[in-house]
Formats: structure tokens, sequence, C-alpha cells
């Protein structure tokens, strides 16, 4: 994440992973502060054996477009909604809008949990257990639906 | 796809896979006019192989969701600017706005070549020759900037 | 409605039916979370006697879209300005912007009150005595601003 | 239509409720220069046998609601993009955003066609033939997505 | 004003045209629940000596727009972001763009302040005391500012 | 206006302003490349017998808002959609939102012709003929319409 | 700055300015309720030895253009979120979108910090002891980051 | 610029330099397929004796904020409305909305020759021959504004 201040929304993406059983590092790197330290993080990730880079930022979030230029590994972009933010168009614009050749998997403003989950999906395709984590964890959000739906009939 | 014209945008997706060594399938399916063939199609995907599903769509673009909804892969998300679209807006809200729980791994207005990119990231995770493509391709893409450099500065 | 969540707004939906006299069921369906639900729901409704379907949802809303591609009956979508919205434009752009063919009669921003209203509308296309009812509701609403006008002019 | 300037889209409304069996007058009312022909025309509608009203209109689109305000049927509204409107959200707001009390059943930028499916839907809700037609109807937006596809996987 | 819940916002019209020596009256008078009320109210304002109309509302906002349309006095219109309304821009858009033949000054959202003085200068283009008001006025803005420049320097 | 690149959208104004019988004189004025220019029209306007200004600029269009700092006469802004603008956005913006003291009487983008019109309305407030020849002009505006709708019910 | 309630935004500036060793002046100047003031401050700024001037200001913000227009300073503007502003759109795009000829280099909404950085960085283009300050300054951004991300690699 | 594709907008830039008798350089440099080459143009660009740095980009425009997080100059950002590009609103807010510590003196959208005054305005601050030439300038501007003025007058 690009800023201490953006945890209380990643966070998400942390406790998602955990529930899905896949290993996960969490630091913070600014793209505008931490050039170099950016730099370093995204071309050591894949020789380290990361699979996949998710970048949480706010305002002109420039965090997660700048790590999908310095490595080929798959990055998820989350847009943060930060206090500098103009009610979140900013870091949508800035993390989605990439040129041709360098793409961010873009998520919606503030869904770390799906980030989350998208991650899981990717390494996913090459790893059987997760896979299951992620059909049980689907079959759980129905069944909270349905039991919504009971609750509310029986109103 | 979620309509034959949305093709001349989508070609470009499977073109940058051809061209990273992934294989892929192109067909057409609407969420609106034909649901069924959506819910079997995202059902059966799993199934028979596939291992990352694009889907492109305009407009109140349901497509990627939906699909998102259907299957644990995971589902890249083109938003196309339609003819009865407005300026992009309907079609990237549309599509990168997705409830916690079902993500989707939403790209740039239009930019079906990174949707191809992104593909071949995902697959690249658990496969040494299509890594070894995309690093070719990205130092592609620095060589060209810099024979634009070499000519800029000649002027 | 797509979520227990957005009951505080449809409730006003199921207010409005009753003062109207038209009968009503209510219940939860997520075309994310359960789009078999959804299906089944959707597919079934005519057949069960159901006249109009009202759908509520909010951020990347499919509900409403999705539910007017599984049935031939009118389909009013509430764009719900949930917690995950960006003031209510996706709500409004993936509900408003269907393609041609699959038609959803959008109301205004968590205007459940109004989507019970035009339910009743097009009801009463057929039913005299719900018409009656209307006529006596559009008579109630110039009541009040007569009220409020007299009581600001006599300040 | 408020100004002759939107035949060109509202045409399309026409020409699907001929094709969906539905009987249909057309006409120009403009809400802003003859406030007193669309009074009438709203007020005695429904006693001269009118069953729905669709109001289309552009820019500062007050065509729609006003109709609305003045009649207990149900009013469908289009927002065309006519050439003083700013991309059409003008046209979409001053539409969709009607206070509660007075709903209008909106359609997506310039979508006349889907005002003529959304009206037939509302007859349909008592008439059998209309229900066949619009279940034929639905079918044969299928049939064409399903040629289309067979198209392109030929390819 | 077309709700008494805009009477907070439209307050101030009336207090700064009192401030400046103009006549004023102040009702409730809404497009869409009472349109006959409108109606009568817009007809028959210069024949009583009305000599400029303020109109105040939110959402869909029709009130100034119609008055327009159906007098030939100035019409000033007042954007309210009422609770129903998306930011302002609804508001905005629905009394600012309309169609050429009908105009409306409009003023800054919520800005009815303001509209009082626009007012006021319409008034004082036949009005010398009205005119001294408004000179007066100007100084006394200017010399506020200069009392804050003079403490703020001070610091 | 702000710019000779203007006056395809001005000279709407001029003609209406002639065809209602008001004098009026038309020159360039920059706020931002001629301020002296802009300090001494806007200070003398009132002593030359100006009774209304209509200022039309495009982008950060700040010529309408210092005009009337400048003066206590009305101000009209226009908004011009010019070749530097973002659809408008700014120049409505930087106009419409004037700060609490200093109206701008604003109108649609582009919408000279109404900005003549509303100067007509307010040198009528004090004028019998140009009242009649507003009362004319909104009769021929009726006319044109009902023209229309003859034509169109006898296709 | 435009008004004494931009002070809570502005005062970063002031304080940043500080901080980086340069001398600055802080005072009300409005464009609108004292153009004569803003006049004469902007065009005697260069003589007084002023080498940029950052002008902050909200809503319809023509502070920041007009002094640019006055002198041939460099302006830097501070887009103020005031309370009669649109979500800080009206406030950005009034500074922003400045003619050709007169630039205005623009820095986020509310961010006075930055426009004193900036000052200092432009400043420093010919003053070793100021460019000193802000490579200091730069470090000690670096080295919040990294101090957040060992507390957050040791959670 | 961050694209050769950027030349046809940002070559104003460089007109306008040479026009106020600054010298420049003029290169191809791209945030996202050549970061190492941004970081070694930025990092030594203050070594090299560069004073001001103008950075043009469009879409998910990157450059100039990652360019000013990497040197102590002055960065000037040229938000460029390129293909990809959604309005110009990506590249404006992907410039402009920078956090606190690492300012972007951002200009109007396509606004390159104001970039270019910009920089001459800031080496101006320590140069007075480039002062002259600014003051020549704005003299300039506003004669050819009172041409237009006396030739309109003339009409």
């Amino acid at each position: 994440m690009g800023s201490k201040s953006d945890l209380h929304v990643m966070q998400d993406a942390a406790d998602v992973l955990k529930e899905l059983g896949v290993d996960y590092e969490i630091t913070v790197v600014s793209a505008h502060r931490t050039p170099d330290r950016m730099f370093t993080y995204a071309r050591e990730a894949a020789g380290r054996g990361i699979k996949v880079i998710i970048a949480g930022a706010g305002g002109a979030a420039h965090l997660p477009g700048m790590v999908a230029s310095l490595t080929h590994l798959p990055v998820i972009g989350v847009p943060v909604k930060s206090n500098n933010s103009i009610d979140g168009w900013d870091s949508i614009l800035s993390i989605l809008q990439m040129p041709n050749g360098i793409p961010v998997a873009t998520v919606a403003l503030n869904a770390a949990k799906n980030a989350g989950i998208l991650a899981a999906q990717i390494i996913a395709t090459a790893d059987e257990n997760i896979t299951k984590n992620l059909i049980a964890f689907k079959e759980s959000l129905a069944q909270k639906v349905e039991e919504s739906a009971r609750e509310m009939e029986g109103l």
C-alpha cells in the first residue's frame, strides 16, 4: 500500500487471503515518496517467488501502474478513497486508465477484499486447494443471501 | 464479448494472446439477450479447462460481473465505449464497481489488448514459457520508446 | 432487493404499495451471490401471477437488468446509494443504460417510493380501484403543498 | 416528443410498438413553448383511453416529469441527446431525478426503442396477445446472438 | 420555492431583498404536485405587478423552467441541493440547460442570496434608490475583505 | 465576449436583441489578456447608460464574474464550449458558481440567444414596447410547435 | 487567499515555506469583492521584489487566473473546497483551465502545502540554500515511509 | 513527453520557449514502458543544469508525478487528451491530484503552450532578459484583443 493510512482499507485483502489459504506479505511502498524502494520491491518480487502483487493507493494513485511497469507479474490495483481524493474519481482513473502494454487489474473503490479474492483466483489457476476454498467461499456467499431471504419473507 | 459489434475492440485481446503464445477461444455471449447461454458458458468454463475469462461489454455492461458470479475463475472485464454508452462511464462503472465477494479485474476503456496481456500474466504465474514471452514483450515496448527518443532528439 | 442492507430504502416501495391497495411480496435475490436463485425467481414470476417486478440494487447494480433479461414482465429498477457506491452514479448507470431490447424502468436514486407508485400505475392500467386510489393520492400531494403555502404566506 | 428534431430518435418507439402490435399516436408537445397544449394533452389522455405515455426530450427535459404531474397514467421518459445537451447528462438527470410522488419510468439515453418495449410490457400485463408478441420478440433477440456466436466461432 | 423544505435555503433571498429595499412575497408552488397552482401563479404574476420571479427547487427541478415558460417576466432559478439530489448536479442541469426561447437566469447551487441580489439589480435598472442600495452593498463587501486583510497581516 | 472566436456563438444574442427591439453594442474584452480594458469597460458601463451586460467566455471563464464584480448592473453569463473547454463543464462552473454577493445570471451552454432574451426581459420590466415584443415572441414559439404537431399527426 | 475562511487550508503553505526557509507574506485579496485591491496587489508585486504568488480560492475561483493576467510572475493556484463548492470541481476547473497565454500552476484540491513546496522549488532554481532544504525535505518524506514499512512488516 | 504521439500537443511548449528565449531540450520518456530511462533522466536532470522539467502525458498519466518524485526541480505537468483518455479527465486527475510533499504544477488540458510560458516565468525569477520577453509577450496578447475589438466594433 502507498501509505500507512490506507491500512484500514487494505487490511480486508489480508484477511480474505488468510481465509482462502493464500500466503501473503504486507508492506508500505510509496511511488512518490520512496521511488527507489518501489523500484527495488517491484523488480525483485518475481525472483523472491511472489506470484501476484496487490497495490492500493489514493488520489493521483501511481503505485499500481508503476509497479506493473516494473514487473511481468499480474498487478491488482485498489483505488482508495483517501482524504485528498475527489470522491475517489482520481484514484479510479489513475489506476484504471493504463496505456496499452501495461495492464493493472483494477477492482472497485476501496474493494481490497475483492483484490484479495482476485489474487486467490489467480493463484488458484494452478492450485487445486485454493480452488476448493474459492468454491466453498462462493457457496457461503449464497447461503447468507438465502438466510436473509428467509428472514425477510418471514417478516 | 456481449455483441458482435464489440469485435473491433475485442480483436486486440485475441491478437496479443496469439503473440504471447496463449491459446484462446472467442465467442459472443449476451448477458441480456442470451442469459441461458451465459449461464451455461460460465458454469462449464472451468470444467472445460478454461483458466481465465475475458468479457467485454458496453453501456450497462453486466456480462463480466455476471460471468464472475457464475464461476470461480478469474474474470477480466473490458469496458467498451459502444454507441449507446455515455462516454464510457456507464461501461466502466457497471464493470468495475462489483460488490464484495465477486471481483472483476477491470482494465481501461476499450483496452482489450491489456486484457489479453493480463490474461497471459495470470497464465504465466504457472507457465515459464509465457513468462519468457511476457519479459520479451516488455523489452520490445521499451525499445520502441527508445527509438522514438533517438528520432526526436535528432530532430 | 439485492441485499438485506437495501431494506431501509426499499421499504418505502412496500409502504406505498400497501397505501395504494396493491398486493406485493418482498424478498432478497442477489444477482452476484445467488445467480441461480435470481434465474428461478425471474423465470417463474409471470407464471405465479406476478404483474410487475421492482428490483433495487447498488454499485454495479446488475439485478434489475438481469431480471429484465429473464422475464417479459415490466421491471422497475431502483438505484440504491449503497456504501460501495460512488455517489450513486454507478448504481444509476448500471440500471439505466440497458441495451436495446431489454428495458428497465428506472426511477431516481433511492426513490423506492416512486417505484411503488409506478408499479401501481402499471397495475392500474387494467384496474379501476387502483386508478381511484392513485387519483386520490395525487390530490393529497397537492393538498399538502397548499397547506405549506398558506402556512408560509401567513408567516 | 418535445420537438420535431427529436423524431429521428423517437421513431424507434413507434416502430417497435407497431412490431409488437400496440396501437399508438405520435405528436409534438413542448413543455416550454406550448405549456397549455401540454396541460390539455396530459389531462385528457386517460379520458381518451390512452394507457401509457412516452415522452422524449433533451437538455433541461421537463416534458416527461410535467406530463407525469398532470396524469395518473404511467409515463415513460426518453432522455434525448439533443444539440443543446451536455453529453446527455442534463436530459438524463432532468427526467430521472423526479421527487417522491411523481415517478417517471426512465430508459437509457436515446433508447426510444426500449421505451416502446416497456410500454408494450405495461399494456401486456392485461393483454395476452401482446404478451405472446413480447415472448416471441425476446426469442428473436436470443436467436440473433446465437447466429453471431456461430459465425464468430467459425471464423 | 418548490417545497417548504427549501425554506432554509430560500430565506437568504428574502433577507437580502429586504436589506436592499425591494418588496417581495414568498410562497410554495410545486411544479409536480400542484401544476395548476403553478400555472395560475405564473400566468397572473405580471398582471399583479410582479417584476421578477425567483424560483428555487432541487432534484429534477422543473419549477424555474416551467414558470419561465408561462410568463414573459425574467425568472431567476436557484438550484437547491436537496436530499434527493445527486450532489446538486441534477438541480443545476435541470434549471440551467433550458432550450432556446425560454431562458432561466441561473445562480450558483443554494445561492438564494445571489438570486435576491440579481432580482434587485434587475429592479434597479429602472429605480435609482435600489441602485444606490446596491452600490452601498458592494462597498460593504469590499470593506469586510479589507478588514480581514488588515487582521491577517497583523497576525 | 472574451475572444473573437466566440462570435459564432454570441452573434445569436445580437440577432435576438435586434428582433426584440433592444439597442445593443458588441465588443471584445478579455479578462485575462486585457484586464485594464475589462476594468474600464465594466466600471464605465452604467455611466454610459448601459442597462444590462452579456458576457460570454469559455474554459476558465472569468469575464462574466469579473465584470459583475466591477459594476452594479445585472450581468448575464454565457458559457461557451470553446476548443480548450472540457465538454463545457469548465465554462459552466466558472461562470455559475459565483460567491455570495456577486451574482451572474447564467444561461445554458452556448445559449447566447437566451442571454439576449433574458436581457430583453430585464429591460422590459420598465418598458412596455419590449414587453409587447416578448409576448409576441413567445406566441411565435408556440405557433411553430403547433405547426410541427399538425405536420407530424398528418404523417 | 480570496477569503479569511480559506485560512485553515492556506496556512499549510505558510508553514512549509517557513520550514523550507522561504520568506513570505500572507493577506486576503478577493477578486470579486475587492477587484481594485487585487489589481494593485498583482500589478505591484514584482516591483516589491515578490518572486512567486500563491493564490487560493474556492467555487468560481477567479483570483489565481486574474492575478496571473496582471503580472508576469509565476502564479500558483490552490483550488479550495469551500462551502459553496461542488465537491471542488468548480474550484479546480476555474483555476486549471486557463486560456493560452496566461498559465496558472495548479496544485491538487486543498493542497496548499504542495503550493508552498512548488514556490520553494521555483525560488530554489536560483538559490542553493533552498535547494539543500528541498533535498533534505524529500529525504525526510522517504524516511517516514520506511519507518511505516518497518512498523507494518513487524506487525 | 510520454509518447511520440503527444508531439502534436507538446510542440507548442517548444515553440513558445523559443519565442521567449529559453533554451530547452525535448525527448520521449515513458513512465510505464521505460521506467529505468525515466529514473535516470529525472535523477540526472538537475546535475546537467536543467532548471525546470515539463512532462506531458495522457490517460493514467504517471510521468509528471513520477518525475517530480525523483527530482527537487519544479515539474510542470501537461494533461494530454490522448486516444485512450476519457475526455481528458483521467489525464487531469492523474497529474493534478498529487499527494502532499510532491507537487506537480499542472496546466490546462493540452495546454503545452502555457507550460512553456510557465517554465519561462520560473526561469525569469532570476533572469532579467526573459522577464523582458515575458512582459513584451503579455503586451502582444493585449494588442491582439484590442485589434479584434476595433474590428468588431467597426462591423
